[in-house]
């Protein structure tokens, strides 16, 4: 049986029947004008778009087309970690321009494996040809309560998974045209949205999350702005991979490891329901003599200045 | 109360800020790492999305900010519509080159007003600076029946919504400098999709729907395909708008008319619900000697050749 509709003649279908036949189970039912899903009962619907775009997100050079799709749709499922919800489907837009036709079946290949690995089935899309390779990813999960930034309140610990910098020191190898760890490559090239993470974190009481897609300095803002708090980090917590030094784990962004405000969590519990790392790298203060949303970045007890952040519209 | 969350600094969020303050009440809740909706019990989550791109799907010359992002919007929602579903909210990924940032306003006012029009607020997205104009709008519904194109039977007629033409005779007008009409400008700059109509048919037993947004020959193929019958168009019946010739009706694009198949419906009472015109232009054939999808065009019972539609890659 033939999972999805029969379409009519043309070259923009037989671009999708190819992504279709190479999907395989991977997609789900693609081909109406809209895709059919279902919210189980009692949950409310989760949905975040993120767009990877040819040189802002990323350089040809520095990738693979697997690696540019896997990580397209990674980055987008990561909003969906962010607010503890389990996947339900994606819908993908690709713009391709004609220098990336050969590649069409590496991008297939990457957004296939990406969407089997966070359980997130290809549900619909939409393929134009353009100038420069676009992938917008629409993810749609479900949670009973979603986790929010504004959740967080004055006391909380502030928690992050995994280890940082790994992205910031591929980068600045790959611009600077020096030698990259593979270590560092692969947080880069090879991200994982931190799914299973956010469910967890979600059902044992966080109080807020985000992922710190901007960096863990810039989106400690984003969520002490959203619930009008003060964050304080230590930049002597910073859990670094080896080799990273604090100040950069801080602003490395495209990390998709998410920062957690919670009054307590168990972080040896964590470690076993999910195999990853769990950190106190701070805490939240009550927003008194001004609106919420500074960062204090301390060391050993001495406020250290706090790095700058990736921004499209900055430079 | 401010309905978003805070964010923190940065010239991507000055963007965002923007656009939000523009907006509205055509926002609802933006500013988390995803959306939170509700699907009402009983009903299924329709989903579609769907890119408008520079110099593909319009060039800036023929259309202002406003009705590019207006467009945009309506040829997503037109999905919902041919799924006849109820409409839930929009996700917008926006990437605008430097030479559009001073269009910001417009493209942000042309796309509040379309979700107010089709009742699709604004609950997330995302901006990105890229080398061409992007509106990639994702739309959710909610159908407890959604209408798909692969529910029609033989014997069933085709209806479909409207009077066509308009949209290939603006372009070809522009396109060869020459004046276009008002009726028929308005037609390409300003469609609107047919969301309570498709609710109507919906509700009121049609078998199967797809807009036409290929033109009505290329779409009666897909839903022939889908549903692995064949169809068959009256050339004579086309409702064309005025100076429109019939041939010229059938390969319009960009339409967002419906296309329906169904063993009956009452006509006048379409027109008092919906205020729009829906006429019989065909009916479906079993697939007996080979599989569906073929679309045969007759002139009072004549055969006529079927003209070509409009593909991104054909070219």
């Amino acid at each position: 049986m033939n999972p999805h509709l029969s379409m009519g003649p043309g070259r923009e279908f037989d671009v999708i029947r190819a992504l279709l036949a190479q999907w395989g189970d991977a997609a789900v039912g693609v081909g109406d004008d809209a895709a059919v899903l279902d919210v189980p009962a009692g949950s409310r619907l989760v949905v975040s778009t993120d767009t990877s775009l040819e040189e802002v997100h990323f350089r040809r050079l520095w990738l693979s087309a697997e690696e540019i799709a896997w990580r397209a749709v990674q980055a987008a499922a990561s909003d969906l970690a962010a607010m503890g919800a389990t996947p339900l489907g994606m819908v993908i837009a690709i713009t391709i321009p004609d220098a990336w036709r050969s590649e069409l079946s590496a991008l297939g290949a990457g957004i296939a494996e990406a969407a089997r690995a966070t359980a997130l089935p290809i549900v619909g899309g939409d393929t134009t040809r353009g100038a420069q390779l676009a992938l917008t990813v629409t993810v749609l999960g479900h949670a009973t309560q979603p986790l929010s930034r504004c959740g967080a309140r004055a006391g909380d610990t502030l928690y992050v998974t995994g280890q940082l910098g790994g992205p910031a020191a591929a980068l600045s190898a790959l611009r600077g045209g020096s030698p990259v760890a593979a270590a560092h490559r692969a947080r880069f090239a090879r991200p994982e949205a931190r799914l299973h993470a956010g469910e967890w974190l979600a059902a044992q009481g966080a109080s807020a999350a985000i992922d710190i897609s901007d960096g863990l300095a810039g989106d400690a803002a984003h969520l002490a702005a959203a619930s009008d708090v003060h964050a304080v980090l230590q930049l002597e917590s910073i859990p670094c991979m080896e080799g990273i030094a604090p100040l950069v784990a801080l602003a490395s962004g495209e990390e998709y490891e998410l920062l957690i405000a919670a009054s307590r969590i168990d972080v040896a519990a964590f470690t076993r329901a999910t195999g990853l790392s769990l950190t106190a790298v701070g805490h939240l203060d009550a927003a008194v003599h001004e609106a919420g949303g500074t960062v204090r970045v301390l060391h050993h007890g001495v406020p250290v200045s706090r790095p700058t952040t990736f921004d499209h519209f900055a430079q």
